[in-house]
């Protein structure tokens, strides 16, 4: 027997299994699974009721909240695409993709109302802006009410819109760090083996309980509103990033699981008043978007006694492609499972990852060669919205081009030395600026650090460190250059440091090196080959 | 993107990632991933040259042992189906099976040679018998050795044969209580999404080291060669059930998951040598095929401190269809919980199960309701092997009809009261045999107990109990009758109790209630209408 896989089978299980648990809990409210998966349904049905049909866009721009995670099923519920939209872009970015992808409704938070009102004129697909009002905010001029629209609405499930499971769940834009954000289209069989990814290699139980410190705009939540309903385990919503409101969810929701980039981990990790907070469930923090620093693996395991587990992935791969399992058979110590845990991982289930040279050839497993990340899998993309040219650039012959460059080494684990359009080249040698990043990271007085390649009359390139340095701190460049010719090989040194007081970085905080590199590059007059 | 879901994902992730990684225990040999990997692709091209090809057939009649779990896979490699015989059968059955499936190649464990000889006229299909050889058995006439076989070819997989996820896999002969064994397809996809299941639900980890007390024949060991293998975990064979060999296991090779049938839990609860050995793993039992008396899984936590679940599933459902998960929020303690483990389940993911009346609605949710289990879920088998008229019988509308009688609780807990064959009416009654057996286990003198329905002029049937009392115990029918009158409504009572030494049991262990029924049913001359 063959049955489409579906989404709304997570949610359906739930609703039947676990009606009367705890589903979410957003701030002091709470709904159990059967209160969830009715408004999800009543959501389809107003929707419908909006004429709203199957294979219709709607997008949803909204901090983490109830309402997103019954997007998440509402929307599906009547065969409609979500298109979850990052609220850190900007007006003209939001012009963009809703126009890109011909939304028909828009379902908005309220703090989010008024960058969508300026759009009005502009937004002519858009027959309905639904608002979700946080913390009784006015409803104001040309909003429907979310709560309006689905009071009194059937809790049952919407006609059946007849899905098969390679049709769309969601388009989600990447949050594009170099040109016009493109629409990722992931389809329910994606998103339903992603789910099994998750729950597996994640070990996610009906005893779960997760923290929403990641943005559920992020790749869906790289699969968690999918996992964790799948078994009944608990969401537990984080509207905003916060250390004292993160501390208080961990002691008082008994958070065992959150997902979040490292610059929230070193938030959780540097807040200063984490003492006054007694933390009894050992959280399992999935960290990805960059590999964080080593020390930080170990401060979470050795002062907090908590798990960390690393994993990397990207929107156009549901996301879950590796994650950092540690192998018995290696029979490392807690060390080495450290210095396992720093790298991206291996493949996950139904997975296959390979690293590769320019001619496509597997590159040694010896740490050393660097190659491009390629996947070939269930969990990659259908490929971009309206953008055939973009989708036959990154997908060939089967296998998915991740722009990412890594090595392997002898146990399969691959770390990312850099994006391709970030690595340096200096004196013919290839070098990773994510490497130099984690010498300077290694430097007391050092916060934040980003390494890119400026132009070298000697060199071509020569690597330059941007540099954000801890509060009372003080170093010299020339200080900071000695650490790292201390610390690795020369020309891998930087020859210059710039000290700023804040790095720029995108909404899902990656490091935005391409607007420091146009400085520079802009500077010298040279071509600027690397901003595209 | 999407790629076939394909059984050769599984051991090619083991391959790549856990290549050094003991993958297999059996007696005192070991083999790595690598090395099984190697065996099974060995395997495939050696049946490539016998002229195997894709959709062919592959018969295997053998205990459990490396060359089994070997062939899961090599058969596979080449796109043939592999027919997993079950070793307790008749020469008759044999003959049957392997004429009914086809088979092209039939791999044999040199313990059953003999059977297989005497069938070599009757076996036309046959092209070629391949041996395991068991502890150095001799060669005998018109047998390949499997070694031979597979000796000096390629460790790199044979060319792909173009498998589609639909495509089957295997065919498994039901073990035929009543009638001729039907052979049950399943298809790659069926037995892909079962891993999943069985990964997320068991929480199987690359830590886990299955100990192989179920036979691999059934229903292909639970799906245990593929989920273990997909981690990385570790298989550890068991020729033939053991007590001492169990414990041993247990001991010697660091256990934690094991399934079995509840017999062969009675058995490793009731070992008297069982303080001679030191377990320190804690293993998880996973046991269904019966429900088994509370007592045991009390037993198995209190006494020795390992845990118990309980599943349900058909060989038609791949086979797992549900599993006794405690919910956490019922709130339930110790004993609450054993009384939801002595349960059959609720529906794992991706699965739906229902339980109907006669007109196909569902029964009251009361825990005394009783209907049929239906299930609708890509675990379902694809069909019968060229029997489409008993497989319309079964899938209807979307729905597989199990056979199994059940009760559903207020939580979705279904509880199997009977095969549907095996439920006894008296008086306009319904009589579930199994809630008779329950109570009689709890007699002390009670080691076995079958109930059945024997003809009865006043009620139309009656409850007969057939009893195998314990070494050294002593009982009459009057006492038993007294103690299952003092524990039950009296309608349910058996009015007799027969003595016997031991109970027919199917090569599975479930017990063959239509050989005790024939006896009484024939006895009175009466027409026997649950013979069938």
């Amino acid at each position: 027997m063959e049955v489409p896989l579906l989404v709304s089978d997570f949610i359906n299980r739930a609703v039947k299994l676990y009606g009367p648990s705890e589903a979410v809990a957003d701030g002091d409210e709470r709904w159990t699974y059967a209160e969830f998966g009715a408004r999800a349904n009543q959501l389809g049905h107003g929707l419908a009721a909006l004429g709203v049909g199957k294979g219709d866009r709607v997008g949803i721009l909204s901090p983490n909240s109830h309402h997103f995670l019954e997007a998440f099923y509402g929307v599906a519920s009547i065969g409609a695409v979500i298109v979850p939209m990052n609220y850190r872009l900007i007006a003209d970015d939001f012009d963009y993709i809703i126009n890109h992808v011909g939304a028909k409704v828009m379902l908005v938070d309220s703090d989010y109302t008024a960058v969508i009102d300026d759009l009005r004129p502009k937004l002519p697909t858009v027959e309905h802006f639904v608002v979700a009002r946080f913390a009784d905010a006015p409803l104001t001029d040309g909003w429907r009410d979310w709560e309006d629209l689905i009071a009194g609405r059937p809790a049952t499930a919407p006609p059946d819109p007849g899905l098969e499971e390679n049709d769309l769940y969601s388009i989600n834009y990447t949050s594009g760090t170099t040109a016009r954000p493109k629409g990722v289209m992931l389809t329910h069989r994606n998103i339903y083996l992603n789910a099994y990814n998750f729950l597996v290699h994640s070990r996610i139980s009906n005893e779960d309980v997760e923290m929403w410190t990641l943005p559920m705009f992020h790749a869906n939540g790289w699969g968690g509103p999918f996992a964790l309903t799948a078994v009944g385990a608990r969401h537990v919503v984080l509207r905003k990033v916060d250390p004292q409101a993160i501390y208080r969810l961990l002691q008082d929701e008994d958070i065992t699981f959150a997902c979040m980039a490292p610059a929230v981990l070193a938030a959780i990790l540097d807040y200063p008043d984490r003492g006054q907070y007694n933390v009894t469930t050992k959280p399992r923090f999935v960290v990805a978007g960059a590999p964080p620093p080593l020390r930080f693996i170990e401060r979470l395991e050795t002062e907090l006694g908590w798990e960390f587990v690393q994993g990397y992935g990207l929107t156009e791969t549901s996301p879950l492609l590796t994650l950092a399992e540690v192998k018995p058979y290696i029979g490392v110590d807690d060390d080495g499972a450290r210095r396992i845990k720093v790298r991206a991982g291996h493949d996950i289930i139904g997975v296959q990852v390979r690293v590769v040279d320019a001619d496509g050839n597997d590159v040694p497993a010896d740490d050393e060669a660097i190659g491009e990340v390629i996947a070939r899998s269930n969990v990659v993309f259908k490929g971009y919205w309206e953008q055939p040219e973009e989708t036959a650039k990154v997908i060939v012959d089967g296998w998915f081009h991740t722009g990412d460059l890594a090595t392997v080494d002898g146990h399969g684990y691959i770390n990312l030395v850099d994006r391709a359009k970030d690595m340096i080249i200096t004196g013919g040698e290839n070098v990773s600026s994510i490497e130099v990043e984690d010498v300077l990271y290694g430097h007391p007085a050092v916060l934040e650090a980003a390494v890119i390649g400026v132009p070298s009359e000697r060199w071509g390139e020569t690597p330059l460190a941007v540099v954000v340095l801890r509060e009372g701190a003080a170093a010299t460049a020339e200080e900071i250059i000695a650490h790292c010719r201390d610390n690795m090989a020369h020309f891998k040194a930087p020859s210059r440091v710039e000290f700023v007081a804040a790095l720029p970085r995108t909404a899902t905080g990656k490091l935005k090196k391409f607007e420091l590199r146009e400085t520079h590059w802009q500077e010298t007059g040279a071509s600027g080959r690397r901003i595209n």
